[in-house]
Formats: C-alpha cells, structure tokens, sequence
C-alpha cells in the first residue's frame, strides 16, 4: 500500500473474463483500480461486478470507457472479433492474449494503425498466482517504450513486469521460448518417471532427486550463451560431444529394458549423433543449435 | 580431517585410469588412502605413481592387492576383459562403469557366483567435480547393503554418495532416469535458443530467464510423483491437458516463423494431442506417462 488517494490510480478496461482475465480484474479491483470489464457471455462479466467492476454491454462501450484497455482472450482472432467497431484513437491497448510473435508484431501495426499505442504480454503464470505476491509468476511486455513507462505500477499490480524491447513480437518469443524449454523438461521428467515405473521405487522418493539434479543442471546454460556469442562451440568444453554420443546406447537400452518408448528422448540423441558425424565431436552441446535452424544448411 | 590415523583408512585397489579414474585415484590418494592401480595402457596407471599410487602390472594382481576393488572402465564389456582371470574371492567389487540396470544385475550375480559381494554405482559428475567438496556431484549406489555399509567412508571421499536399496540395477536405472531427464531439459533449452537466434537478443540476457524459470518449474514434478501414487491423474489439476493441448499451434507456429526445425519438440506435443483425443483432457499430463509404457495398450 502507498499513501496514494484510491482514486489517483489508472482505471482501466478488461476485455475478456475467462479464467485468466477474472483473476487479472480481481487483482485490479483488490488494490483499488476502477474497472470496466466486458465478456462476450455476459455472465461471466457479471460475476466480477460483485467484486466493485463496471459491466460494459459492448466491448466498443469498455474501449470507450477508459484510456487503459487490456484484453485477455483466447486467441488472436478473438481480439479481431472483439474490437471489430471499437474506436481505438489515443488508447493505450495492452495485449495479454496468447500468440506468436508476428501475431504481436501485426498487432502492433494493426493498433499503431487505429491512433492506439501498443503493448504484447505473455503471461509466466496461472490464475492462482495471479495478485499473489512473490508466486514465481510474471508477465512480458514488448511494444511502445512510453507506454510501458507510464502503466508499469498498474501492470505490475497482477504480477511482476519484464520489458524485453521495443520490438511488439518480443513477449510472445520470450513467452513461447521458456513454455518450450519448460516442455522440454517435462518430457525428460515424464521419460525418467517412466523408466522406474516398473520397479520399486516411489515416485516421490525419485522426485526430489529429480528436482535437484535438474536445479543443479539448469545453470549449464550460461555455457550455452557464451559459446554463442563467442561463436566457439568448443570453448571450455568439460565433456564433449563424442563422449556424451557415447553414452547414446545406454540411453536407449535402458529404454528397451525398462519396456519405455524412446520417442521423447531419441530426436535429441540423433541430433547428437548427427552432430558428431559431421566431424564436431570436440564441441559441446551448443553447435546442434545450426542443426535446427532452417535454411542454414 | 579425522584424528584416523593414516593407515587405518581402507587400502583399495582402482581398474582404470581414464578421466574419471584418474580423478577418484587422485582424491582417494590426497585423502590418505593406498591405491593400488592398474590401467590396460600402463602409462596412464604410471602417471598416478607421482600421486603416490601403486602401479600393478596385470588387474589380477591389482584386484589380489586389496579387498575392496573399484572399476571404472569405458563399459561393460570392457569389464569382462579386464577382470577376466582375477579370483575375486572374498572381494568387494565397486562397479563405477557406466552401464544399463540389466548389466548392473547380471554383473552381480557374476560376481557373487565368484565368491565377490558386489555394489554398482552410476556416477553423476563430471571429472572436475571429483574431491571437490560441495561441487553437487554424487554417485548412486546399489547392491549389497553390508558391503555400502562397510565402505560408505572411503565410498565419501571422492564425491557424495547415495545408496538406493540391495537392487544391483538401481544405481544405473536412478543414473540414466536423471541424464534422460537432463537431456530432456537441454533438448527444451537448445530449442528456445534456436527459437531467439535471429533476433536482436543476447544470449547472456535469454540464459538467466531460462535457468529461472526452470527452477521455478521444477517442483512441479512432485505434483506428477503424487498424482503417480494415487493413480488419480485428475487431483489437483491448475492447467489440464485439454488446455495445454489449446497451446500447441502457437508452439508450432512459432518455430515455424523463426525458421527452427520442431523436431526435439514435436514428440511432446505428439503425445499430448494424442492423451486429449483418448479422451483424457481432464487430467494433468502426468497420464500421458501410459503411452510410453510398451505394452501397456
Ligand atoms: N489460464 C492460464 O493458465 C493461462 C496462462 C497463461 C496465459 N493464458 C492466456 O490468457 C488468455 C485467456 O486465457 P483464459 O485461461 O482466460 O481462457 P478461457 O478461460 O478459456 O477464456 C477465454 C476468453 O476468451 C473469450 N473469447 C473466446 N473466443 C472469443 C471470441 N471469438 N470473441 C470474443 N471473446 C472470445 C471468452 O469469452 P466467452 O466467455 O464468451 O467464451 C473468454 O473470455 C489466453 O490467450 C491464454 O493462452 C492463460
Ligand atoms: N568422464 C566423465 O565425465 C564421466 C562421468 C560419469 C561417468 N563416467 C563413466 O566412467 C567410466 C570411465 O570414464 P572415463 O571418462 O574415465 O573414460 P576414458 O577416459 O575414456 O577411460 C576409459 C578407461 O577404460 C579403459 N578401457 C577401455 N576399454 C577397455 C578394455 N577393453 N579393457 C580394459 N580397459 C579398457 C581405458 O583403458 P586405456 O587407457 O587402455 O584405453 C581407460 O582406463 C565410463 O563408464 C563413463 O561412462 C564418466
């Protein structure tokens, strides 16, 4: 709390109250925020007016409500089906819909377009982390510099801010970059607790071992992004490729006796091995990278 | 330090002197104790001799030195060719060798048939972590509890250790689950630098908010581990599969306009579409973990 008057903070207007937009206005309402709020089923819409929010019948009448408009849907064409009609001029239109980043950057121009200055959110959270100090969860923003400066207090109300650039696609690259990495590590998780599903072993005695070792792996990383900058896949090489590949046999016998299908662990090992065949069995991990990137070869 | 005096610490004798076993004879030797070693190129073995170590000229006469053994040889077979011949009668045999869980048992009850009681251990560390204190490398063991139980401190010396039960294949099967679960991870990670590669971002910037939000997710695997034990796949559920599955074009979508090939993503969300269309979009992805089972469908 801030000896800030209640009514000196920014009011704004909420399109979408799914399950992502009601925690976002809830949040809102709870520290004092005014809000108008519009779902394209009125009762979910009404169902926040309880917690102090102002229903808008059309989402033309919430965008005219407030200079601050947020939309939270499921996908980019519902924002098209949304604000289809709305007069955007002088607003100030937060995207918190899920997308891909040229969706963000179209977006952007399609708002820039409109008189409204833009800003792409992903969002690093679920609904019950949401309003919840220090919950892990967080928010990125990409787009217009001088939007994001003067609505960082009420945009951090939810959860903590990242401004990752200019560039309106930024969020959405972040947000889809680390859910893909997160989904990554599930896969390797699900593979490892499929392994020992045979056997007697309690999962939750094998989850903390999990957890720690993958926390205490995690931070390999940093050796990732120097060898890229640096452009030199063999800097400071503990255990090179040619000796990880070597292991590759194990990996998938111990799949075959364990009665596991390889198919979530096998595409990476292949990529090693094909890494190693063309001759860079001295670099680390990181050089497999130019065997995903299309067009590069 | 202990007020043990010097020769009261287990003599052993080491097979292998590659990276790893270099790096355990030089720990066991800085702690005090006699290390008989024997390597099939002998110059690697002699280098230890500056170290203090005792250089045997065959591993029959290496294993005849000492009762505790330790082999940490390049694989399985490689096992076989050196111990070939040795009586390890009354021995304790110490398998550092990398392998599978199967190759765990049946090196047991080789041994026991020999007249050996037997422990193998799968090793997670890299040779640098070796005697280095604190350096979060350990060494799973398994197999014979009286034997862990005898040598737990000379066990302690080059790195951590963990005994997970009298199972001989246990130390391999824990090992290969959490690299498999690693590899998974890396495989997310290699991914998401692949996905921000052409754009404006530093690696060094990207790295910190992948090993963050990897952490944070972690834990959620003991939400899986609970979920494994219940057998309820639907307890507890934040974000459902259905939900999840919702996702899954703008992963695609993504790597498709970034120009990164979706292979070490795909089989993930293979599997997910797969679990919804079986009629599961209710559950966690936990029960996606049925459709790696072979057999079990
Ligand atoms: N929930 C999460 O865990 C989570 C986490 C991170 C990001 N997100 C993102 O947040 C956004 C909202 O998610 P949610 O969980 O709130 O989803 P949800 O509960 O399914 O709600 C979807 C919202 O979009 C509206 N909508 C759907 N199609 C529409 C259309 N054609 N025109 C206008 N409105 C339309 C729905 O209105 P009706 O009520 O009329 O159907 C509802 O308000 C999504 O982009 C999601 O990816 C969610
Ligand atoms: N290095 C790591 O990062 C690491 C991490 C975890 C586990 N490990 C495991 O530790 C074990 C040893 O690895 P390392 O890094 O020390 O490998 P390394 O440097 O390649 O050494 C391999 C050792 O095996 C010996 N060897 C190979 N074939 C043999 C045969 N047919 N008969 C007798 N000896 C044979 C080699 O003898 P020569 O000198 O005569 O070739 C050498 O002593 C492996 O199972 C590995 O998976 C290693």
């Amino acid at each position: 709390m801030t000896d800030t008057a209640v009514d000196s903070r920014t009011p704004l207007t909420l399109l979408g109250a799914g399950a992502m937009g009601t925690a976002l206005a809830r949040a809102w309402l709870a520290a004092g925020h005014q809000v108008t709020v519009w779902n394209r089923t009125p009762a979910r819409a009404e169902a926040l007016a309880a917690d102090g929010a102002t229903v808008a019948r059309t989402a033309a009448e919430a965008v005219a409500a407030h200079r601050l408009v947020i939309a939270c849907l499921l996908d980019d064409a519902s924002v098209d089906d949304a604000l289809d009609g709305a007069d955007l001029t002088g607003r100030d239109l937060v995207n918190l819909t899920t997308g891909t980043p040229a969706e963000g950057r179209a977006r952007a121009a399609w708002a820039t377009a409109r008189g409204a200055r833009f800003l792409d959110g992903g969002i690093m959270a679920v609904p019950p982390m949401i309003g919840v100090p220090d919950s892990g969860g967080y928010v990125f923003y990409s787009g217009s510099p001088e939007a994001f400066e003067e609505h960082r207090d009420t945009l951090a109300v939810p959860a903590g801010t990242r401004y990752v650039g200019a560039d309106p696609g930024f969020a959405a690259l972040h947000d889809v970059a680390l859910l893909s990495a997160m989904n990554g590590m599930f896969a390797g998780m699900l593979h490892a607790f499929a392994l020992i599903r045979r056997e007697d072993i309690a999962p939750k005695d094998f989850a903390p071992l999990l957890v720690d070792w993958l926390t205490a792996m995690a931070p390999a990383v940093h050796q990732t992004a120097d060898q890229l900058q640096s452009g030199d896949y063999t800097k400071d090489v503990v255990s090179n490729l040619a000796m990880q590949a070597a292991g590759i046999p194990t990996f998938l016998r111990t799949a075959e006796e364990q009665q596991v299908s390889p198919e979530l662990l096998a595409p990476y090992l292949e990529l090693m091995r094909k890494r190693v065949a063309q001759g860079h069995g001295d670099e680390d991990g990181t050089g497999m990278i130019e065997l995903l990137m299309e067009g590069a070869h």
